[in-house]
């Protein structure tokens, strides 16, 4: 299953805003294209989103491929970073990949500047799968025959490239011949969980239970989870991880039950630009994503609603990162540092 | 508001299930009527259905009015009582509801029995809104002015036969002339937070927040939160508390945030029967209650699904009892003892 794929002209998402219910790809054809579907969540999963803003990079610099000047394309370029830059503000993966792209351009312009960020872009995609297949390897590690693993939102190959973080640390388990049984966390509001999760798994054959958010703790308290694992959006220099909304829950749960809590995550998920979770800038979406499914109404009207998209949880819940270059136990910062 | 209406001959009971986005009255002529009523949640909260199946009783009575040899009578109301009473297992309000019926019309039959059930269920149903309107005056407080309350699924008017009980408390601190903030949980899977509490509260002009059940945790973490107060379904000897599914992640939660968590019961939420929560039976529910919103359907065809309808909560996690007969205070044992 692959959700993101360029076809050297354009960039196509299976939209994820409609899964599972009914597959359909949306065909982006200008760098505002790929803005819209990143705002519009078509596409979401932070490594995901990075490598579509890559791409959308790439379309950007295609849009003036017949134009010489390096400083207009330079300009045009930086428009369109500052754009996509701009979707979403807490996964740190958009702003590294766009980072990157500046960089592997610079000072060029017309089809070399499009070849070359082509290149690049493609470059981040597959690095993606690699990385995303060694934190699965590592991860692997840790997950005991038999486990029950708990998970929150979806970290599989819709939010990435391919494979997944967290989910590539369940895939990976299982390709090492271990039996595992997954719990999904439905994730509300935008239910990545009961959607996507359940979805990749039940394709690929590994058992997965569904449950809502609320019942994680309960699970727990009944001794039905051996430990938990979830991607992230962004990592401080201190450990600290801001990911989907509800993941904090989860590590003050697995903190009193004393059920491991691991936090998958590409070293582009890293900030080390900042100190701490206290920095990070958490995006607060539409009260429509949870007073509606769909078209229906679950809420009288006019409610008001806070819906957070994401929370920090502090790095002493956290047991170990999961990186594509091991795992990483605490204390966190100074071996964070070295990997800079 | 009252969910729950006696014409004399019939129980005419507000449709939950399709709340607020309609309003509409189902009539139970037969206890059969309030029994189907009661397994399709069409009413729902422990002191509600306790009342509902009060009348069931009345029905079945008024059903053989003209039948005098008293065993005949009284086999078919102890049938009523055994569907009745099987119709959803863990509130114990309701068990209780229908013991006090059988006791009042031991050895009567006929119109003597169809009367003095009538009198008793009457009872039953003016004593809960006086037992609500006591467990309000002394939980308000608790309540400091200002408060930022977080609840979890309807305790309200809807839940009870009026006035409610958590919110209940919330409506006295109101009274009172207290300023207060709410943060309703949707309380998934079936919604009684964003369905119902919010309607509850906009109604009475009592400022209101709707979150999603995983955003308490962040709400918290930010200091969003002064208080929980959240009502039971059934309170063992110790102290230990059934209720709607995510009520133990919240203490949990307002445990690691040292913010009170507070239980109003009325003392018919009591069973004094049980040593521990372990020995509640724990209700679960269809799978479709998680994969669907109506018809819309949230996550992949035959996904697997684990559907608790309530948890159980520690006693070590909750600050204290809030009763009609007063505040109660941990050790809970023997001060719920000597009201037996």
């Amino acid at each position: 299953m692959q959700a993101i794929n360029w076809t050297g002209h354009s960039l196509k998402l299976l939209d994820q805003t409609k899964l599972p219910a009914i597959i359909e790809w949306v065909e982006c054809h200008t760098y505002q294209d790929v803005t819209w579907a990143i705002r519009q969540m078509i596409v979401r999963g932070a490594p995901a989103i990075g490598a579509s803003a890559a791409y959308g990079l790439v379309l950007a610099a295609q849009a003036c491929q017949n134009e010489l000047s390096s400083t207009l394309c330079q300009e045009a370029l930086a428009r369109a970073a500052a754009e996509l830059r701009a979707t979403r503000p807490t996964a740190v993966n958009l702003a590294w990949a766009i980072e990157r792209m500046l960089q592997a351009g610079a000072g060029l312009s017309g089809r070399t500047l499009a070849a070359r960020l082509e290149e690049e872009a493609n470059s981040i995609a597959a690095e993606d799968v690699e990385v995303n297949r060694a934190i699965g390897r590592f991860g692997a590690e840790l997950v005991p025959n038999s486990a029950r693993i708990l998970t929150h939102c979806n970290t599989g190959a819709l939010a990435t490239v391919g494979y997944g973080t967290a989910l590539g640390v369940i895939r990976a388990a299982v390709e090492q011949g271990k039996q595992v049984e997954v719990f999904a966390d439905e994730t509300r509001p935008y239910l990545q969980g009961s959607r996507l999760t359940t979805f990749e798994l039940m394709q690929d054959g590994i058992p997965v239970t569904l449950i809502t958010d609320s019942m994680a703790g309960w699970l727990m308290a009944r001794g039905g989870v051996d430990l938990v694992v979830v991607g992230a959006d962004r990592v401080a220099a201190n450990g600290d991880v801001a990911n989907k909304i509800g993941t904090y829950t989860l590590a003050v749960l697995a903190k009193e039950h004393q059920i491991p809590f691991y936090v998958a995550c590409p070293l582009s998920t890293l900030d080390l630009g900042i100190q701490s979770g206290e920095e990070i800038i958490i995006e607060e979406r539409e009260a429509k994503e949870v007073t509606h499914v769909g078209d229906v109404a679950l809420a009288p009207e006019a409610t008001r609603v806070w819906n957070p998209a994401f929370d920090v949880t502090p790095a002493r819940l956290v047991t170990a990162l999961i990186t594509e270059r091991g795992i990483i136990y605490p204390p966190f910062e100074t071996k964070l540092m070295a990997l800079r």
